[in-house]
């Protein structure tokens, strides 16, 4: 479709959705924003959106794209978007985006952060929310195994098959692990994840911390590529798309606010 | 039944459950601790929670206590009784009470805490966790009203009629209202609660900043006795029990620790 090409910032909680992706039977976070920008546009609107995110995983940060023949402004569109939007899916930001932009093709990197709540008891408000662990972290080493993914590696390791994709090959700019109080943050940045790739490498770095592994032992699993080798893929409810980055000004400017 | 005298502590999140209180047909936070500790100590086992909540409210600090013949030690209790929960009811801490404690008959104050939301835009990870209101917020008159109603009154004007009370005298020790970036924490203690008191006074509160009413009526509508001078029943989504206290050592001291 012709038309302005409208660049949107959304916020979800994804535990009542099958991810963003469209699918066949179930509900998705795409579809249900589809839904609501077709109810205000006045005609069949698709979405493009930065990536997949599976069912149950969340996003603080998340850029979709979609062309529409409307005269709304575009700072108008979060409000006049939520009206139709359930209480799980928040538009947060609009912008005028240039013809070309298309948020998948368009992005530069992405970060995701995994929040592991690591107490001795679980904490009713932080279910589907963050990955209980109750047992001990030794954070040294997690940091230690963490910084052993960052750069250019081949990935193949820790994802999981399922999706198509030319290369295994992606760099990973930051991987970075906060406390606050009894939480773990671990926040990883790349220009490009591979199929439960986040999830594969939190395992990973629970099994260093277990002493399943040693940090360095990371780079031999990755230069091997088996699977087998690293952790498991850790649940989908501790995982937040949060940040995605774009060359084009106002996109990226929209995306970087606070 | 005879045995020893447990007290739990609790914490949970209402949004599945309708209320506290026992219900005929709908699932009732008592009712599925009732079952878990059934489970747990091998003969059927009844609880006495410190107050009723309703459908949507949670709880931060909860006291419930049951009588057992089991030998489980109570500092057991928590881990136990956790295993047979579902992951929005949480026990957090347990001890022995003397023979004669009883949740609600030996609680000498109670806290609730009310959650507002007050921003532009909606977080779809505070759904079902505050109540949302986008208009600007005038704390200062707020606060003014809220200090009105400490103190010896007749809360008559400011409770839903439903439940059968001896006196709707009650004593309210304090009424506070703190901002925390986007989000107002309103905290109130009183000796005892009406039913749907709190979710009354925080909407004529909300009447007060919105002008509908001054602080100085507050002092007129609880002397008329008049629910139709009062604000509106906020919803129950904002609303958390925060604490309960108790003359009883052990218990007392469980409930306040951090």
């Amino acid at each position: 479709m012709s038309g302005r090409n409208i660049a949107l910032r959304l916020r979800y909680d994804g535990t009542a959705y099958h991810g963003w992706q469209v699918q066949k039977t179930v509900p998705s976070v795409c579809e249900t924003v589809e839904r609501a920008l077709t109810r205000l546009c006045g005609h069949e609107v698709k979405a493009v959106g930065c990536g997949r995110t599976d069912a149950g995983v969340h996003a603080l940060r998340y850029c979709a794209n979609f062309r529409t023949a409307s005269t709304i402004p575009a700072d108008r569109f979060p409000q006049a978007a939520n009206t139709y939007l359930p209480d799980d899916i928040c538009v947060t930001d609009a912008v005028e985006a240039p013809e070309g932009f298309n948020a998948i093709l368009s992005c530069v990197k992405k970060e995701y952060t995994y929040r592991i709540f690591n107490s001795r008891l679980r904490d009713p408000f932080l279910r589907h929310r963050a990955y209980f662990y109750p047992s001990p972290l030794r954070e040294d080493r997690m940091r230690r195994a963490a910084e052993m993914f960052v750069g250019t590696h081949d990935f193949a390791a820790v994802r999981s098959v399922g999706t198509e994709t030319k290369t295994t090959v992606r760099t990973v700019h930051w991987f970075t692990a906060e406390r606050r109080g009894e939480e773990l943050f671990l926040r990883v940045c790349a220009d490009g994840f591979l199929y439960n790739m986040v999830r594969a490498m939190v395992g990973t770095l629970l099994y260093v911390s277990e002493g399943k592994l040693e940090p360095e032992d990371i780079p031999v699993l990755l230069e091997r590529g088996d699977r087998g080798l690293a952790g498991p893929t850790v649940p989908p409810e501790g995982l937040y798309m949060s940040g995605v980055w774009y060359d084009d000004p106002a996109v990226g400017a929209m995306m970087e606010r606070p």
